[in-house]
């Protein structure tokens, strides 16, 4: 059975998300929906990039992934599917796909030209669900849209690096659940420029030297649960994604808060990693 | 396969929503379960009603929607199902289908009489579910219920047109996830009254001269991006499910605010359109 | 076709949600995934015992339930997956399943021990679900873990009773999405420690002299509606999962606040019930 993902910011409460799934069971009665996210915040393109990037990879191929957020049409917002690793999707060209492109050339590209035979003004329903629809009935790219070259980019995705090679200026790219901090730096970008040199860590007025590879390493199980210590305690971790990540300890952004709000770091803030010389 | 779909204030959070789809599952093996929306504010019976209107009619014919607000069975608080547009509605008679019921005459109405077979405090799980499945499988209302002729209206929902008809007082009805005010005015009935006369639309202390048909109408695309100013700025359109809606470019609740937070509007609050004479 | 419930603290934004169906998927075309709750708080584990415990029986035997809360493997935090009442439930081995297993003892019990072929900081994306479909599939438990006699208890889980027996002090275990505040006192329990005794239930400087079936049993229905003034009055309920709960009929915790807020009641606090001497 197809599967047929959706990532929005249509947040939780109302029709939308509910009117799209009915949309596409009246088009197919077989297929899957997976809900990814619909609490992006609004019009937060790279906030959506970063979530469809780090979930669509765990889904089979050929799994189709439409992705609602500021999709209303515009002469400088037009609408795009892409084939990509084997997968689908649908989205407008506002920069959404770039964090994808990076890494991965697209296998074929395409602006959706259907929209002479919908008058609409929620083209996620009207529009992406009927290229998803033919998507998943085995359709061709080239049926729903007129082929394209290039993508529209977002600003800020590469962490910047200075000539002497012994300075990562990166930016925060990404707040989770916790209040953990992510930012644009990622581990294998790390490693290169690092080439096992001592190196510091600073966001803000707070400095790490080390990065860990999980939560619990920051742990010395030697010692006593009780005198520990370690609840809410800031550290550096390399997250599941793959990325260097700001966190705290048991963070629970309600009561103790988060590494986000205890550190009063924000989205694009500036994380600077600084090496050592040998 | 049968859909049923699940509209409720349960919340994201607690384990209500898991048990009534545990408890469908354990009657029906093959069933389609969709969340329309389950963050209705506590009780909102016009919030429910609104949503339920806008997502249902995307669904195929045949689907089953199971409405859990304010659904505690009383001596003035029956149990009923509906037939109405080929679809099911199985709700509390509190006033949530009436607003569809306004548009659309329903097919058949029952009043729930099953209730001496279950002793239940949770009946969307004991009753709501029973019911459910039984139209899943092809069970008719008579067998669940006893034939009635009205439902309870909710108040307000109606705009009032004045004797000369040059006025609409309608009021809020719905503050939707990006913060913006959908008013109970809808587009065939303004244009109804309008009849192509020039207007002017008031919202506490603020007054529009034009509503559009999608948010991006009010760029100038010949200005350069940077010089546009548009964000964060307030307009009147067409909402995608044909309500007058009072709105602010790309608006975000958390961070710039939205419509309602921006010009304090909220929910059965007035807005007024003046028609001027020919 | 086989279910798999998710109940995790990953929130409803982030991207870990969908990985993980994207991964059940990608193993198993067949399946129904079901959400029972994204929103425990994090790393709460008496929140999602609570949750668990009130869900997992409305399903039909055989569903596989993954529990993602505080999960990162460590000397002190073994994954664990479970049989029991026909159930099987995957997570860690930090209290979640002390709650269900006070009541019902496990069939089956293992330590998962596959970790040594699978290097991973998302376990709950690279252990839980493979145990899960592992089960789904019909394979055993002892093929992926070894078998273990103990679980890790949750501290206050028990109400105390006094020597008396004329006395019971219980605790909040959960507040729900009206702001309801749910004890850790089963119905059950209570009456047969009341044998028939009148009582007076606290709760800070709150006194309550009956328990409701529900809540609707707080009004006089002789009374014209407009002159009842039950809105917003606490009472105390036996509630649908079986627990005594402090509760405002029609809360709303955004506007008028709930029996949480209102009473001034978080987790943890206490509960006592005193009863009088015939």
């Amino acid at each position: 059975m197809a599967i047929i993902t959706l990532t929005t910011d249509f947040g939780e409460k109302d029709h939308f998300v509910g009117a799209i799934k009915g949309a596409i069971f009246s088009e197919l009665e077989e297929i899957n929906i997976v809900d990814i996210s619909h609490s992006i915040s609004p019009f937060n393109i790279s906030e959506a990039a970063y979530i469809i990037q780090n979930a669509y990879s765990s889904f089979p191929k050929g799994t189709i992934h439409l992705i609602g957020i500021d999709s209303e049409l515009s002469p400088e917002n037009k609408h795009i599917a892409v084939k990509l690793d084997d997968h689908y999707f649908i989205c407008a060209n506002n920069g959404i796909m770039s964090m994808i492109c990076t890494e991965i050339v697209p296998e074929k590209l395409v602006e959706i030209n259907i929209h002479d035979r919908v008058e609409t003004n929620f083209p996620v329903l009207d529009i992406f669900v009927k290229v998803a629809c033919h998507i998943a009935r085995g359709g061709t790219l080239e049926v729903i849209g007129k082929v394209i070259n290039t993508i529209k980019p977002i600003k800020n995705l590469i962490p910047f690096i200075n000539d002497e090679q012994n300075q990562i200026i990166g930016s925060v790219i990404y707040i989770d659940n916790y209040g953990n901090v992510v930012t644009n730096i990622k581990r294998k970008f790390f490693e290169q420029i690092q080439k096992g040199r001592a190196y510091q860590v600073f966001a803000r007025n707070h400095k790490f030297e080390k990065i860990y590879n999980r939560f619990s390493d920051i742990i010395d199980f030697e010692i006593e649960e009780s005198k520990r210590n370690v609840d809410g305690k800031g550290l550096v971790v390399f997250n599941s994604s793959g990325y260097i990540e700001i966190a705290v300890y048991k963070s629970n952004c309600t009561t103790v808060g988060g590494a986000s709000t205890l550190m009063g770091l924000k989205n694009m803030d500036t994380v600077t990693i600084n090496f050592l010389n040998a």
